[in-house]
């Protein structure tokens, strides 16, 4: 559909339904180019999103992509890449070919449509609507200012490759990472309850950098009182980032006074949201509790840690976007597993999941271990195949 | 050292502390060379054997390796590559370089030792001895016939290649792998006991052309009760592969007359050293009794199906030599683990394990699910560092 031919705000109708034959073959490269480019980036609080800038005549003239909360949003990425710093061009006849609609919020960074309208691009095709209501409205701003707007171009693979992050930002809910660290067996500790080390120093320095990139970390009481972790991200000599995620316990124990987890460490990621508070006990065992208060403080992406109980809990609730399972070439046999109960009793009722292919793949070897990065099988190859 | 230098039967020093400078730069060459042909074929009841032959400029003539049992030694496929069917040429200046002394018996292949003399091949240079009993002594043979036979270059490297094989072969057993298909969260059947199927038909297909390939199944009789297998290696069609493992059964319990692994399906691999017993029943719990058993039955490839407590066994007594998981990216939270009771309280006892990266790699995807290959960690990584 020609969005040209729509009032602002009329998006009543379905606009999936657009058909391919209403774009260009250098449209239609240009989006799949997009889309290749979007899986270069890292799963967070924001989508990944490419662009790609092309001229009249189809001539790709710059591809980009967004690399993650705080850093350029695509559009942007794609417009400095094109044209660096004050370089100036006519791009009238060109079109902006990204994967999400330009969002017209300033949040860590300007919006997207008044970097469109500065560059002076005529023409933009985005694939799917940004369904997140600070930033939504964008193709309005950019039609109401004459420029031609079309969207709905290979709409199903964007939405796609975001689809655990439609489902969090439509939950009104952050997106949640949750990360297991674990024997081949599935045992993240043996009978004893030793757990150092099980994995190795490569893949602990990339739960680091995990660590520093999500807005917020969750743990259970039971783990502060087993470990006395104090859940800070920490470069590879050991000293503190300088960013920071909210370090949450979740529980009814109290928290001792002297916990290593309530000391202050660095700049909480998403300062100018939550002030200082870079702890926070949350005294429930619902995980639907915890992402309703981390939402309204703020927190764009969750990480889980543990223990057990605790990524049992998220799992069984459909609460977890995307798991990252530390494996390690190691049997115990016995010991804690990695999860306890989802309440699943028979096979036909087991999670399923998926490699995410996107990013560094779905497997990394990191030092002796695997990486292994998973999200939820599509909704349709369990219930309807 | 010059091997040429010694007399038959004399090999009562270290051969491996012969120094790179006794070869030369191409001989080094060649042999690096081998070694990463010899990653190219499949462990089991034969080492993973790689050779090449080079003219006496270092020219490389030939690159060969061994495909697995059945197949041509490397030493015949290196010399079929260069010299076809029935083309005659002077290599009596060439050197044929192999990773593991040739062969000196009529195994299902004819001694690899007749095969370079056939072929006038010169000089030999070989990594380590075999020691297999019935195939050892090639060199002597090989120097008694008036070929210049050096030995020991590279020789670390190539006994670590098949180090498992080697522990096999002084252990006077079969080289033994073990399967596991399970969850991520290390589950091979959920609480109710369903397990099928956790992997996926690629995964199974897999599974069958591993049992295609080696001597004998092992399974428990708590399998052969719980789901009445076949244990039959099948092909894609599901009609039985030509070539069949001995079915084995290990425990107390009587098999019930009419049991599926009772029947009768296709020709044992090793027809020549069991007959037609394609079946066999061994009334114990001990893993040392059963390969102890199938050693002498000429089983040189045994593959340990489960269930868990039977994979347990075999791994707290230290008979596995290569681990295969079928890893499906499915979480049941809750089942029967991979693996019972190994006899570790502690983390520091863990069974070290590295991933395999030979042949196919360490990790492959077989549709929807992982196939990980691991073998023990080195003695010296676990013990001494």
């Amino acid at each position: 559909m020609n969005f040209g031919n729509l009032n602002h705000g009329s998006f009543t109708h379905d606009p999936y339904n657009s058909e391919s034959e209403h774009f260009t073959a250098a449209e239609i490269l240009g989006m799949e180019t997009a889309l290749s480019a979007a899986r270069q980036g890292v799963r967070g609080s924001n989508p990944l999103v490419g662009a790609a800038i092309i001229d009249a005549d189809g001539t790709f003239l710059a591809i980009g992509y967004h690399r993650g909360a705080g850093t350029p949003h695509a559009e942007a990425d794609v417009i400095n890449r094109l044209l660096g710093t004050g370089v100036k061009r006519d791009l009238s006849a060109a079109t902006l070919i990204v994967t999400l609609e330009p969002c017209s919020h300033t949040g860590r960074t300007g919006p997207c449509t008044q970097a469109i309208l500065d560059a002076g691009i005529g023409n933009v095709v985005f694939a799917v609507r940004d369904p997140h209501l600070p930033a939504a409205g964008g193709a309005e701003i950019l039609h109401n200012e004459g420029i031609n707007v079309r969207m709905g171009l290979l709409a199903a693979e964007a939405e796609d490759l975001n689809r655990q992050w439609f489902v969090a930002v439509r939950e009104q809910r952050p997106f949640i990472t949750a990360r297991l660290a674990q024997t081949v067996d599935g045992r993240i500790a043996a009978v004893d309850g030793t757990s150092q080390w099980i994995t190795s120093e490569e893949s602990r320095q990339d739960s680091h950098e995990l660590r520093a990139r999500v807005d917020a970390i969750v743990v259970g009481t039971g783990t502060v009182m087993a470990d006395n972790p104090r859940l800070t991200a920490r470069a590879a000599d050991g000293s503190d980032a300088a960013q920071q995620p909210i370090r949450v316990v979740m529980g009814l124990r109290e928290i001792p006074q002297d916990a290593a987890v309530r000391g202050v460490a660095g700049t909480p990621n998403i300062p100018e949201r939550l002030g200082q508070d870079d702890f926070l006990a949350l005294h429930t065992h619902d995980p639907a509790d915890v992402v309703r208060e981390l939402h309204q403080r703020g927190v764009g992406h969750l990480m889980i840690e543990g223990g057990a109980k605790i990524n049992a809990a998220f799992l069984a609730q459909g609460l977890v976007d995307e798991l990252v399972v530390y494996l390690a070439p190691m049997l115990l046999g016995a010991g804690i597993p990695a999860l306890t109960d989802l309440g699943i009793g028979t096979l036909a009722d087991a999670q399923r999941w998926e490699w995410d292919a996107t990013t560094t793949g779905p497997v990394e070897l990191l030092g002796p271990d695997l990486k292994l990065t998973l999200m939820p099988a599509k909704a349709s190859s369990v219930e309807s195949s």
